[in-house]
Parts: structure tokens; sequence; C-alpha cells
């Protein structure tokens, strides 16, 4: 990915402040760990409490985080004074969601003026041994205009 | 849909018995509340604690509620000593999650032997009034010889 | 789905002009068979010189007419001097593709202002039965200001 | 990616045979320039009846150029006296499809002993500068004990 310039100055304190506002990435246990132009990764702590049937986490909560952190990559490209939304995404699951903790590592494919297509990729850690456990491409669309929170 | 005959006559307690081993689902607080073969419906009472940045539901909860409903569908038609997994998704995001409760409604689109291809709507309901506010579409696979839990 | 109102009252006129000028339809064989506000019905012939490895329909094909039925169906509901562009769809592929000929038949499921969304369906016809072969979920952008061809 | 190991180890000789039957891509112009294991890249000259009515190749052709390559790229993986089938895809569509050629590179991301999943992203070429067109996610089927042709 070639380098990519935040329309917003003050992107990161506008993304941190909306990440705090996430009240289901508090409820799952969620934080960011690192985030630039473009790109963005949140990390999980894997609980008993996120899980399905077969002790794995859930693909809706993988795909929680995999969602976020492609919404927030997008939202750091866009200029003051407007809110990101995702319109879709499509995951695909590779391998059981397990590891001590779950990270996503978000990057924008395409960086539109109105829709920004993100690429997020999950990843199972384990004793510091990474597992890619899903993949996700997603369209995000920037309401210009619009204030975050809306 | 034409009507779908279950392969194990005892799909209902095989599903009911798997969703209740679904911890995520109870940390969100959603319940199965209809089940024939080839369908299922879920609902999720809203709350704070499952919202977004601007007070919608998370599309990471839609798309939990959404994916479940779909695998049980599925699961549903998948004959016993086997179990069920996502393979994949998309989701389109059609209007800001909101209202009293979400409501997913999943329907087999494909019943094949491996792979199971489900649509699953989700509907904000407010009020009794019902608001379109995601679609997927699913593929789910069944893994023969192995158990639930697996 | 509830009816739908065009907002170009010409709506068929430009609809019918555009879909002449897409060459590769015209390549492969395909033709428009029903419009109205929000949906559209196409036709394509099985050919020898569209098939895949095994003798069925390419699912590039198959693709091909299940994103002009879509992006037709999104067109009939854009006001006049707007242009469309596929932004995005996923297919699952359900049934080999296969018959006399395939039919595609596109829905809007949420025509909003700048995105819509639409379902369509390609059936396999063979001595009038038909079998869903593949199934998409579309998103198209409506490009106000430009014109079609832009 | 890490390098991955052919169960066949002829194949070369399987994928260019079943290459040489797709009828659907001699009749879109497109040849295969480079296969190795889990790996596959297809050109497409660009010509006017391949195009929308934009003038740009149509996205049923560009997806016809991806999903193929993805194909084959699963298909290099897969042991003797087995076909591939495409399960789903999803394309997003980043840029105008335009250029001298098209260029499709297709990389599998895991090979699942039943599904391989495969990124395959599609570029324009024009005078040696490569655009990214397309980016596609796909999952292909391994039908073991069927030859291909099927």
């Amino acid at each position: 990915m070639t380098a990519l310039t935040p329309k917003d100055p003050d992107y990161r304190a506008k993304v941190e402040a909306s990440f705090a506002r996430q009240a289901f990435l508090a409820t799952i246990g969620a934080h960011m760990t690192a985030l630039e132009p473009g790109r963005c990764t949140l990390e999980l702590p894997t609980r008993a409490d996120l899980c399905q049937q077969h002790g794995f986490v859930h693909a809706g909560a993988t795909t929680t985080l995999a969602d976020t952190a492609a919404g927030y990559a997008a939202f750091s490209l866009m200029p003051a004074g407007s809110a990101v939304l995702t319109t879709e995404f499509k995951v695909n699951l590779l391998s059981p969601a397990k590891g001590d903790k779950l990270v996503a590592r978000a990057e924008v494919l395409k960086p539109g003026r109105t829709l920004i297509v993100v690429r997020s990729d999950v990843y199972g850690v384990e004793g510091g041994k990474e597992t890619l456990v899903a993949t996700m491409l997603a369209t995000m669309i920037c309401l210009a205009g619009a204030s975050d929170p809306a």
C-alpha cells in the first residue's frame, strides 16, 4: 500500500473518541492497539462468554473485531465533519478462532471520496504464534456533513 | 421455498441443545423463537451495551444474530452425527439497526450435502413495525462424522 | 417489495438505450425481457462458447447476466442526469448453470439515494422448468450529475 | 504465503488441459501466463466487445478473469482424480477496468481439503503501469473422485 495522507490532521483523536463510544466493543473487551492513516489494529482477549457451540470465538465476535478495525482504518482518512458507516462486508472463516487473543489488522485498499474499500484480517494468537482465522472485504461510506456521533 | 425434510428426526432437540451452548448468544441476550426444517428465527432485545458509536446496534451484533439463525436453519437439515460450521457470509447493512428488538429470519436456499446456502434477513422491530436492517447470504458446511460439540 | 416510484419518468428509454450500448451483453447474446421500476429481467440463450471446463455456463457469464440485471433494476430508480456503476457483488453458485437459457431476475432491496442494494437470481430454464443456479447480492452507486454514457 | 506443495505432481498439465477446455475464456480472449502451486495469473487484452455502457471492461468479464485465475490457483493444489468448482465469490470493483490488458493474479489463502479460499486481484495495465481495478475473495470446492471434465 502506498502511504496515505489523512485529510483530517486530528484523525487520531477523532478515531479514539469514536472508538470510546462503541459500547459493544467494551462489552466484548476489545481495544485499539495501533492506528495510522488507512490502517487500524484491534485486539480481543478470548473469553468463554464470546464463544460458539464448539468453544471457539463466535464468528459474530470475530466479525465485530474485523468490521470495527476496517471502519476506523477508513475513518482515519475521512475529512473532519464526516461520519463513517459500514455498508457491507464479506467474511471468510479460515480456521477456528482460538488462542489467547484475536488481532484484527485492517488496511484500506481504495480510499474513494464516498466509498472506502478495506481488507481486514483476523489472527488467533497463541504463545506469540499467529494463525489467520478470518479475512474480510468491506465497504465503508463517508457521510459528509455529518458528525460522529451523527 | 419448497418444504424441506429433515434427515434427523430429532433435529429440534439437537438444534436447541447446540444453541444453549452458544455462550456468546447468551452474552448478547438472544433467544430462539421459531425453528422448522430449513428455517430459524432468533430475537435480540436491543440494549445500550450492544451499540456502536452512533447508538445503533453494532453491525457485529446484527451479524451474530443473522449468522446464528443461518447456521441453525442449515443444521436443522443435517443428519445426526454431524456438526455445522460457517464457512463464509456476506452482509449488506440497509438501515440503522434500531427498535425494541431485532429479529433474524433465516431460510435455506440450497440444501446441499456438504454445503448449505442460507439467506438470513434481520429486521428492526419498533412498536410492531418491522424494517429490514440487514440481509446476509451465508455458506454453511456439514462436518459429517463430527459431533456437536465437536 | 413495495411498489417503487421512478424518479425519472423516462426511465424505460434511458435503461434501454444504456443496455444497447453494453457491447459485452451483445457478445454473449443476452437481451432484456422485462423492466419495471426496481426490477429487471434478462435472458441468455446457452451456447457452447459461454461454457467452462465441464460444459456448464461459466460463472463469469452467469455473473455478467446477474450483475447487468441488478444494475438496470437500480438504474430504473435513479433520477435523470445520473449514471450507474456496480461497486461490489457477491454470488453463490447453487447448481450447474445449464438448460436452454438462463434468466436473471433482479429486484431492488433498498433504494438509497447514493447506494442501491439489489438481489439478482439466475435460473436455468429447461423445457419450461426453472432451477435456481445462482443468487447475487449487489451494491450499485448512483453517480449524480453524470450522464450515461459518462 | 508460505510455499505450497501440490498433491498432484502433474498439476501443470492438468490445469493447462482444463483451461484449454474453457470455451468462454477463448471467447473473451484470455490466456494463462503463469502458474505455480497455489498461484495463477491470467491476462485479457481489452477489446471493445467486452465493454459495458461507459466503455470500460464489463464487471462480468473482469469477474470471469478473476474467478478463473482463482479456480486454477486452487485446482493446482488438488489431488489427481478431482475436479474444481466455484461455490461463491465476492468482488469489489475499485477503479474503471481499462488499459491495454487486464491481469488477474490469484493466490490461495487457505488450502483446505474440501474448501480452498482464494484471493484474486485484477489490474488494468496501461503502458506498463498497473492499477488495481478489482479484488475478489472466492471459495472453491474440491470434488474428490470426480474427473475434470466431470
